[in-house]
């Protein structure tokens, strides 16, 4: 069996290497992260591969969407905890190591362990912003 | 008219307060951060409130489902950008500020700017992560 991080979450949907499943449908599979930042990190993935969210098929898509908020209550109420970040990471210089779509679920405890970030807020150009989101826009 | 964090997108949804738009459905809209963290860092909300996606009804969030690849290939087809994270806060120690569920799309450009984040690996005990797996099914 040769697993490489590529195909890791596709030998998992296949039942070839185990996970700690903790939500599975039709389209959508849900277990603990092997290497979690804070207790309670699950990962939820489409069980068809597509290497980024911008490949995602729009039924994919649309099924890890309804999944997410139930996958959430229950990450928080089994942990006992209110605050999380949901983290999707798309490309290497994005943080991406596992080249399937895939978003972490990680709970923000109260001794402070959870996803630290730092925020650089800038302000947005009034002019560049529209001349922007019109450029968007043209691209959908 | 009365703005405050916690009613700023509700405004935004009823045109009582102006945004760069770059997409829009019947219950999804996505506009310019108007802080971004990076060029054409997107904000992609639901139109109905709910404050976090744990209170978000199935529904919409199978609509931001279906609409998020759609637009993270927008924004990175017009910025030239092949690398993006997608963020989404729930609570006010996990970085929240507007009380109405939110998922950033911010594009990691070549430049470095983007989403910076530190990825503290820890390795997931095997017996207290059986438990919690459970545990989480158990929510579900």
């Amino acid at each position: 069996m040769n697993i490489t991080n590529d195909n890791v979450f596709e030998k998992i949907v296949a039942g070839d290497l185990p996970c700690f499943k903790v939500y599975e449908d039709a389209s959508v599979l849900a277990f603990l992260d092997i290497n979690p930042v804070s207790r309670g990190h699950t990962v939820v993935i489409p069980k068809r591969k597509s290497a980024t969210l911008a490949d995602l098929p729009e039924a994919d898509a649309a099924a890890i969407g309804a999944a997410l908020p139930r996958i959430m209550r229950a990450v928080l109420g089994a942990t006992g905890t209110a605050d999380a970040n949901l983290l999707q990471n798309n490309g290497a210089a994005a943080g991406q190591v596992v080249r399937h779509v895939h978003f972490h679920i990680i709970p923000k405890h109260a001794d402070g362990s959870g996803l630290p970030f730092e925020w650089p807020k800038r302000t947005l150009d009034m002019t560049s912003g529209a001349e922007l989101a019109k450029r968007i826009q043209s691209h959908l």
